[in-house]
């Protein structure tokens, strides 16, 4: 690790995880905390709650097909819907700099709001902070969120299992696609919106297959291939994917040919995976809707590894991201 | 309103609560986050919860008696005390500028950290998001907390009454005035920690009061005027203060002076402020420790206005914060 923090330490890849786990959880450390799932259990009274935070520092704040409260919003709901609970309430903490219209401010204030009732769930505590002019760049968002965790189910990698399916609920590398084209500076246009919306029917809808959901995850920073690497690192397999099965919208796949990114490590920030018992393939794919796929399975490694069975018949090693190819992507 | 935010629309005064009135209740509007208060109450399975979250954006990060780290655990974990319940979790974001010292930010951590074992808590969620140099000022934290709401009291500025009594648990205005120094703009020094502490045990002992205890808040931002103008409002009725009994510091008064800055105006971290029955102030004394004061006093009056009554003999409207003489104390 250099001595300083760098772009990619907040790239959700492998720099991350290591200023994560050698830093924060180093000093912060307690048993709740340990999982680094996307949210916390904790009980109070008996009663199981999902508790998660995350803060959103996207550019530009306005993107195609969102925005940075909508996308706030949903991301806090989606982190508590893949850990098995129903969003029970929302805050939200707003750092802005000195001189943003407030008009901007209202429309994303109020994007946030209309994602939180499509959601069924509130804003019910915030807070502001203005900082000076140069002090921040427009307005970050931090959203907190309180689920209800449903007792039918225990996710966890631990409970995932060699011969166990990996399935997604839809076209990937939407999100980091289309908040990298509006940035402009690749001085080409693309017709792609981000993806930012709710999964917690579908979360919940698979809920009811009981104990054959192993695990969820929503693959945000670092795309599927980050995700599915924290779950072989967790379940101790490895997981093997089907290149050609994962759903990528075909102008998405050659945009990110010509940024030379693999789609695998592109943000979503609507769509869910999930780790299912083979008996539930059908189920779960039901319940995921028509765009959902399933891509992969699990098997018994030594060492746990992502592996993609490319078009050609080969096989390649899926690595957690390294570096930062899209920093400020949520 | 201008139709940009200003750094006085952060400042927990007047221009603070027309932002969050006109524009974030406005968009936002639910019955959870109407009151206002500093924390919402959320029912969970029939377990009364308070939820809360607050950003810092405290400058310069550390300062004489503490740091942005502790700053941050100790706002949610008072947050939460204040509104009658025991901390049970805490999460937090950070924002952090590339280039960002590990040291620092390890330092700071590890404050948090031991600011949350101190309130017997953890912080069981968090996230970390990096910013180009430049986007950020070295480095943000929002802290979101869930409390169990003790059963014995139902505190809310509905409840108070005239004839009840205003106590404050210590000396004033230390937070403020030392973080001011702390800048070194004023090329002057002074010998003043921040008092930034927790208030839980405080506060837990004030919740065996039961009924007796009609509200508590931590005077924050904006301060005790502010604070009590809140509460005036919320209450309907006025609040006498005795100005010689509130407890400050011979050389924050001092400094207050040189800067021309109301010491009711400046921002404390572990102080807590109370209104109680008046039978039960012998009590409330008790409980709060031998740097408590009883300060003021409830009265029935048609319009809603904090007073005080000078060394003098004569009686002062003591207003809400106008402006922001004190940018980013936390």
């Amino acid at each position: 690790m250099t001595d300083v923090v760098t772009l990619a330490d907040g790239a959700g890849g492998k720099a991350s995880r290591r200023l994560v786990e050698d830093l924060f959880l180093d000093e912060l450390r307690n048993p709740l905390l340990e999982p680094l799932s996307d949210a916390a259990l904790v009980s109070a009274n008996g009663t199981r709650l999902a508790f998660t935070t995350d803060s959103y520092v996207v550019r530009p704040l306005v993107f195609p097909g969102g925005d940075i409260g909508e996308l706030a919003v949903n991301g806090t709901v989606n982190d508590l819907a893949v850990s098995g609970s129903t969003p029970l309430a929302l805050a939200a903490g707003f750092v802005i700099e000195e001189g943003f219209p407030l008009d901007e401010l209202r429309a994303i204030v109020h994007s946030a709001g209309r994602a939180a009732a499509a959601a069924g769930v509130s804003v019910v505590a915030g807070d502001t902070k203005v900082v000076e002019c140069g002090a921040a760049d427009g307005l970050y968002i931090t959203t907190a969120g309180i689920g209800l965790v449903d007792v039918r189910v225990e996710l966890s990698p631990a409970r995932v299992r060699p011969g166990d399916c990996v399935l997604v609920s839809g076209s990937i590398a939407e999100h980091g696609i289309a908040v990298m084209f509006a940035r402009g500076d690749l001085h080409l246009e693309l017709d792609v919106e981000s993806d930012t919306a709710p999964v917690h029917v579908e979360a919940a809808a698979l809920c009811a297959l009981g104990d054959d959901l192993r695990w969820m995850r929503d693959p945000t920073r670092g795309g599927l291939a980050t995700t599915l690497n924290e779950l072989a690192w967790g379940a101790g397999a490895s997981v093997l994917l089907q290149e050609t099965a994962i759903p990528v919208r075909e102008d998405v796949r050659a945009a990110c040919e010509l940024l030379g990114i693999d789609p695998l490590y592109v943000a979503n920030e609507g769509k869910l995976v999930a780790v299912v018992a083979p008996q539930a393939v059908g189920a779960t794919l039901a319940a995921l809707g028509p765009h959902a796929a399933l891509i992969g399975e699990v098997r018994a490694d030594d060492v746990p590894l992502v592996l993609a069975q490319t078009p050609y018949g080969g096989t390649r090693i899926v690595d957690m991201l390294v570096g930062d190819p899209l920093p400020r992507i949520c």
